[in-house]
């Protein structure tokens, strides 16, 4: 039997709240029921959903929250006025180790920020990440930064990749986890400053990682590492680049399973297995994108997503937690720090 | 009828020459046949192709050349030691105005540098770019910059939108083509300095541009606008990580139809309405990258491509030569200059 775990949830945050967050509270409750829950939110408007799923009145404390952090409001503003808000009052539960983490469909950029503020980055970690699962041909890759950071430099990129070792290893149970940086091409010699640079040192350094070199945007799907480390600009425009491609795609077969009689019939018979398909790139599926680097768990849920997508996040959180992530890069970048100190002590030495 | 055209055809460029190649010439010349040919590379390897082909003796001129350039070659090098090269001839070929312009599979960096070298870029470009075609839910997009440049300031994004603008106008038809900024949100203050800045600049601006904002990755598969600006580097991780969708989505749809009795039942009846999707996303259908911003026509084909794919990237520069793109380009760029050199001189003249 599973420990009990409790995570935060800002029942006001997506485009369907608060009712598509209980309900994807309700079926998370059937798939993980050591978990609990706090809502975060409104209670005249939670309670009644909590009527309709009664399962959940033994599972979930509801926590009235007056105020909510709107879809379109600026980070900066949120950090200044949001702190009665359902979703900065969810987060920082997690500071005060009420629960073990926090899932919200809010507004991306001001979750990040409140996470940040509240929770503080992990000793040795300059900027969090946001990172994400993509299906591939081999099974699956973890994908960081997925927007968080516009601009990176090579020690950003170099933090990325330790954070996505350490979940690869500890959290998908790889024993070796490849790495990969996103680049124009595979020769040493392409790209800019910074994937240049971060390649350098992670070929010459001494972490415990084993790093494949540049890989390229088709390697994505590919799956030739399990994870791919890239800035936030471009992270965010590969995942919704296949995400659109994925829907052109399924857009083009429709289309041709309606454009004679004969493959109508065909469609009818192998529907069963065409559902297969739709269902291993259902983007509900991959929901819950993690906060990377933060001194606590967050994952951000898709804000148009359904109770089925909201449910997958949560499962994310549990995962990070029952995995004991936090505490497994703390040691990791603890590591690190010391043998850079004791190499610049060496090199001061002689 | 159409007036006579000339190509140049770098014979030793790609993984599979000459051999594809001049295949691709012959599935070419079926469908364009006042479209002329000069093939440039080794004659003792072409000619017994011509034999084979026997239909192109009238419509191809063999220039043998002793040097090719290989596939890892780095652009320098070949800029020094190059010019005995059938890429570089082939090249060499338009600035003298024998060819209305070329189309090699060979090394994208060569190709690109020696096109730059030997072409120049028009008057009033900076940096010229690679763009290719999109499938899309409404049609066909442009996207640049595919690749050309890895690092792009604010003003290399904006020549792109013009070159763009002035493709989907003059070449795809288009009354008022719309032309989206790709970035990783469509708000005015996602994004870094590069993507703020022009959009402001081409929100401001005078040109006859229908400048739609900010898209992000799903709508370049959406179709959201008729052109996307992009840097090199976004814009060629963009392509590929398509590509790769395309490829995993594929993959997934053969394991369906091989799961089940019914299954295989289905694809049988459905077959002929799946190759039509396999060829609307067939990657040799959109192959013929086009190097915009040149003071001649040169298209690159991919280098792993087949005859069936060569032969669209000629397809590619035989259009771009026929709706006098250069001479539209020059045109407009020239007008601009005009345009800025007022502005200036009113606002000196207070």
């Amino acid at each position: 039997m599973s420990a009990p775990v409790t995570i935060s949830i800002d029942a006001m945050g997506g485009d369907h709240a608060p009712g598509i967050v209980v309900e994807g509270v309700h079926l998370a409750h059937v798939r993980l029921p050591h978990v609990r829950y706090v809502l975060f939110g409104d209670s005249s408007r939670i309670e009644p959903l909590l009527d309709r799923w009664s399962d959940l009145r033994g599972v979930c404390t509801v926590r009235h929250t007056e105020d909510e952090v709107s879809g379109d409001a600026k980070p900066s503003q949120v950090l200044r006025t949001g702190r009665r808000s359902s979703m900065w009052l969810a987060v920082d539960a997690v500071a005060r180790g009420e629960t073990a983490g926090v899932v919200s469909a809010g507004n991306t950029g001001a979750l990040m920020a409140v996470s940040k503020f509240v929770l503080r980055t992990l000793p040795g970690i300059d900027r969090p990440a946001i990172a994400a699962m993509f299906p591939t041909e081999r099974g699956e890759t973890l994908m960081l930064d997925m927007g968080a950071n516009v601009d990176c430099n090579a020690n950003n990129l170099i933090e990325f990749a330790v954070m996505g070792e350490v979940f690869a290893r500890n959290v998908l149970g790889l024993e070796q986890p490849s790495i990969g940086l996103l680049n124009v091409g595979s020769e040493d010699l392409k790209g800019n400053d910074a994937v240049r640079a971060a390649a350098n040192a992670l070929r010459g350094s001494h972490l415990p990682i084993r790093f494949h070199g540049f890989v390229e945007g088709n390697d994505i799907a590919a799956g030739t590492v399990d994870v791919v480390v890239t800035d936030g600009f471009t992270g965010n425009i590969a995942l919704k680049t296949a995400e659109g491609t994925v829907k052109l795609y399924s857009t083009y077969m429709k289309e041709a399973f309606k454009s004679s009689f004969l493959a109508k019939i065909g469609y009818l018979l192998a529907r069963q297995a065409i559902g297969k398909v739709k269902a291993r790139t259902d983007p509900r599926r991959y929901n819950g994108a993690m906060f990377l680097g933060l001194n606590g768990i967050a994952v951000k849920s898709h804000g148009g997503t359904d109770a089925f997508g909201f449910a997958n996040a949560i499962g994310v959180a549990v995962d990070l937690v029952t995995h004991g992530y936090n505490d497994r890069i703390r040691g990791e970048f603890e590591a690190l720090k010391a043998e850079e100190a004791e190499m610049t002590q060496r090199a001061a030495g002689g």
